[in-house]
């Protein structure tokens, strides 16, 4: 496999060879390591922007609604869909064909989803390299949307360089977005669903909460929108715009991608480890040692000064 | 500290050596690693129940009432409530105070909540060893309960002998409880707040998802509940002990924790290992190379392989 070539022909607009590469990174391995080391040197280029919130606040229709306010500024752009899926089947329930829906025909849209697969650290592994992908295909735009607002799911859309923040009236209160570290990773919150009751009080929590964290650099606002006919979904887009030039001339943004770089090295750290871990986790011996923790002999703890021993 | 008298003590009830055992655990270290020591030996006796479910769902409601139905055929009861709270601020938001709430003067009634705190595994390591120690003190059931239903939220809230998957009418539908990996680890469906609209609707989705996954052992039956006014608690109740039983008879019960322990071995092996990492990852080397990364001079994974020769 030619990464090089897949790669300029995905910079010209092949869609075969860009679902390719990321096919490739989805897999991981030696082959993936070759596209994630050249797309490294090609990226940098896009403004990536994460999209996360409970699940059915209606993160998918937002995002096909930005993606189409996104393609009337004239830009190139993609999407990732990090779906955690189960583990079981091992696969997104929504395939990228249903949720492509009205941008099917636009060749400057790409649309792709990526489930989790519930490895340990199997996404906030794969979601970078993905993004990284995109953005040497020459994508403006990347936008990273995750379903639920666990901690992988949360880091994930908030590893981005604008992330938003999608709630609705009555889902609850900012105690709750605060309690899933959503005011954290906050650069823009939107109340979708804009026309049902409880929006005013959605937002005036939200501005609440937002009064309380004192000594940000940038306040995010909040935004109304109706996913659903397009609401509110200029001004949603103009608020990223002016988060991402605030970023970029406060030098905010230089200064967290370098941080992202750290921690994303200590993941990659952490994960070749346990690679190199996992054969001493299996064979008979690691079976022995664990029918002695159920039998009571020795703790988990114990097993794993053996299992580091030998 | 005298961890074996501090056990003697929670298991007659006290409960401020129960609040010092928890305290280390959550602390880590070496003498967190006595503490599981001695809980692993003197555990086994508790049947744990796990509460999942999204965001404002009503499960801390749902588990207070819970518990009051526990305690009224009674038992005594834990509740250990992981937070996965901001990586920021380092707390749970909602204390142990406000949770107490009515059984704040029953002393066969014990709610700790636990920060995640953001550390990579932290949660899926801490939550065991802490459910451990409230095992060990005697308790005949302990509750988890986890916020949110990201992949870590909802793996810890799966590793219990019983897992409550406490949805909402009009919350999304099956597709999205699936989405989230929870009809994977659901042993009890309930249908939380069913005296809003769409309750009936909500029960049909997730029967028609149940009517899909054929071949296993146990179906999960879908509970209607009410949790502010008590509705359908009972029947909560009645079907967790079904399960218990079901499990407990069917030999399922013991295998699974088998498996459990097996993940938690690797789990601890991959933390060990990360451990003796993290030294490698600091210091000026470290910076040198990542703002090479920055620069474009090498990729992550090119770093890593840097910091794995040294």
């Amino acid at each position: 496999m030619d990464v090089d070539a897949l790669l300029a022909r995905a910079r010209d607009g092949d869609r075969s060879a860009l679902a390719r590469l990321l096919s490739v990174v989805e897999r991981g391995g030696e082959p993936a390591r070759e596209v994630g080391r050249l797309a490294h040197q090609a990226s940098g280029g896009a403004h990536t922007i994460g999209m996360t919130g409970p699940p059915g606040a209606g993160k998918s229709t937002l995002t096909s609604a930005l993606v189409r306010t996104i393609r009337a500024d004239g830009h190139r752009v993609a999407v990732l869909a990090v779906d955690p899926s189960s583990p079981f089947t091992g696969g997104a329930i929504l395939g990228d064909r249903v949720r492509m829906g009205d941008h099917a025909l636009d060749d400057d849209v790409f649309i792709r989803s990526m489930a989790s697969r519930g490895h340990l650290g199997g996404l906030s592994l794969a979601a970078p390299e993905a993004v990284r992908v995109l953005d040497a295909a020459g994508f403006a735009f990347v936008v990273v949307e995750t379903v639920g607002v666990g901690q992988v799911e949360v880091e994930v859309a908030g590893e981005t360089d604008t992330t938003v923040v999608v709630v609705n009236p009555g889902w609850g209160d900012a105690v709750q977005a605060n309690k899933a570290g959503l005011l954290e990773v906050a650069d823009v919150f939107c109340v979708n669903k804009a026309d049902r009751p409880g929006a005013a009080e959605a937002r005036r929590d939200l501005e609440q909460m937002l009064d309380m964290t004192a000594g940000r650099d940038w306040r995010p606002p909040v935004v109304d929108t109706v996913a659903t006919d397009g609401t509110g979904v200029d001004e949603l887009w103009a608020a990223i715009r002016s988060h991402q030039d605030d970023a970029a001339t406060s030098g905010r943004l230089e200064q967290e991608r370098a941080e992202r770089v750290k921690v994303e090295v200590r993941r990659i750290l952490a994960r070749r480890l346990l690679e190199a871990a996992e054969a001493r986790a299996e064979g008979d011996g690691f079976d022995a040692l664990c029918a002695g923790i159920v039998a009571g002999e020795l703790d988990p703890w114990e097993a794993v000064d053996q299992l580091l021993a030998e």
